[in-house]
């Protein structure tokens, strides 16, 4: 079993921050993300586009912010389970929490921050009849780990960003890359688009268009998938089949713990600390609603703040302890490190 | 008189995020400051010493997130009042609002945000019976314009940062410098002082110590100022009379004009909007409070932010448009330009 004090439900920018400000108040945090990468939306969807409206930044890129949090709470030691999704809660008599993955992956915590976003991004899956049955044996709807394609056969179905580009990155690891969409048009960044071309002249990507799978055959694992075009049906050997048709997001199995529920989003009582209905659960970032709440990130960043300074008074009742400026105080972190500003001296001139 | 949408009392990091939140919603801002430069105390108290907690920045020099925020709303063309600090508040009939400085400048707004931090950062002025007779006439307690100086003899007086940083820059600027504090040993940053003893050793700066200014002559204009130790006195010449004994942030006018005040900050009723008791003023950043309140920087990012929006609700009654992420919307300058995201092309690959 995970231990922790705050478990942190969807690791985007938010519950990335989350980590800094527990860390700053010594609690200790844990985040559970669907996504096989911390970041959400921003790693997943967006990583090489601008956001301006992050405060002190007139421009930086969504990927480089993940990895500027990251480096900003790397000393608070944040443990992650990635790629699992959070799928039943437990509130124990003494106000502790049992949260539990859909792979089992158990967790204790003594509080618990949803900052799950717009919800858990769920892969839109082709209508294929049997295509649950090769989850995980030769289907896949993320690129995890690039390595499991090494010299294997591989098609890639989609017309977008991600098709594009895990087929550039995968034709210089799998043994073949086919890429299959149901148009002639990409609709992708021009670099990504022009690669692929070039890569088709060269043969490293096989190019079918237009076409859809239609069809996965294999006896316990994914050994040929079927296209269709007009009626007219292909059959192409493969030892993976990714389509990568883009993520809807979905509130899922958060939806079914007792939350007060609002148009889609998390009911926080107030503007207090983000707190739920149910005492020790707190929704923050886009997840959560509340009168004049404003789904931007920089209100994440503000409404986590608050939520670990809750959840201290929550665990540490009587101590007074509260956030401050860093600038006086300094940064502890759990690897021993310390940041502070440098001390004046008191010196004589002579 | 000044016309503006939102007038903003305080130019440090919170009146200054809130103009690009502003920006964003086509309202116009003008800030005005007690202070000669933006970026309130992070500029004027301590823009070499970092800062830890703001979100996406490991590590930012507080002067180096003002130069940033400064870029970051330029194409919003914000005004500014800079020097005076605001006197006194009319509300019109119409819901507006008319400012006044300390000078006589009028301000007529929209809505009125107060973000002037702690308060007003006002001199510590030195016992001196006639010190205020002097003032604009030779006396000053900031370096709004090191010009001023130019050619001068000049004297400053203090132990801290800004006396040894001031001397050193002025050295280079004025006719004579004489540095008077009433202790051999300063406290600052270990380069200030070194810097200090080195231009002492060239001649170039005038120390005394240990020693007190007690008493400043001259007819219109500083002539001359007297200073002490032991009980033995000597006389002075010089043109100016520079004392920068730090700062002490003040309420000052502002708590006149008939807001809640509790524990010396500005009571707003919610945190919906952080609107006052008085409809159209806010109150935004470490100057407020409220329940759960926290004094950081980020905080007041996030409470800028929602006031933009209800300023803008505000004065255009049934308009539904709301702050949403940039990465989508883009950024309108209000000098023409156009911040956006690169657009996906959709084209075919043959």
């Amino acid at each position: 079993m995970i231990q922790t004090d705050i478990l942190i439900i969807g690791a985007g920018p938010t519950g990335l921050f989350a980590v800094f400000e527990a860390g700053l108040l010594q609690l200790k945090c844990h985040l559970i993300d669907a996504l096989p990468q911390p970041g959400g939306q921003l790693a997943e969807l967006y990583p090489k586009k601008p956001i301006f409206d992050i405060p002190g930044y007139p421009e930086v890129l969504a990927g480089d912010l993940v990895n500027n949090l990251m480096e900003q709470i790397k000393q608070f030691q944040p443990g992650f389970t990635l790629a699992e999704t959070a799928e039943t809660i437990e509130k124990l008599e003494d106000g502790t929490f049992i949260v539990t993955t859909n792979k089992g992956t158990k967790h204790h915590a003594k509080a618990v921050a949803i900052a799950g976003g717009l919800g858990t991004f769920e892969p839109r899956k082709p209508a294929i009849e049997n295509i649950s049955f090769y989850e995980e044996k030769g289907v896949e709807y993320f690129v995890k780990d690039p390595e499991l394609f090494r010299d294997k056969d591989i098609v890639i179905a989609g017309g977008g960003d991600s098709a594009l580009d895990w087929s550039i990155f995968l034709s210089n690891v799998a043994k073949s890359v086919t890429l299959v969409h149901r148009r002639n048009e990409f609709r992708g960044a021009l670099d990504s688009v022009e690669k692929v071309q070039e890569l088709k002249k060269l043969g490293k990507i096989n190019l079918i268009t237009p076409a859809e799978v239609v069809a996965i055959n294999g006896k316990d694992h994914v050994e040929s998938i079927v296209l269709e075009n007009d009626g007219i049906q292909q059959t192409v050997e493969t030892d993976y089949f990714i389509p990568l048709f883009g993520l809807t997001p979905k509130l899922g199995a958060i939806a079914n713990w007792g939350l007060e529920i609002e148009k889609n989003a998390i009911k926080v009582n107030n503007a207090l600390d983000y707190q739920t209905n149910i005492e020790g659960i707190y929704a923050i970032g886009d997840v959560n609603i509340y009168p004049g709440k404003l789904k931007l990130i920089l209100c994440g960043f503000h409404e986590a703040t608050l939520m670990c300074q809750s959840v201290y008074n929550r665990i540490n009742p009587g101590k007074k302890y509260v956030l401050k400026y860093t600038t006086v105080s300094g940064v502890d972190g759990f690897d021993g490190t310390r940041k502070e500003a440098e001390k004046a001296v008191v010196k004589a001139i002579e």
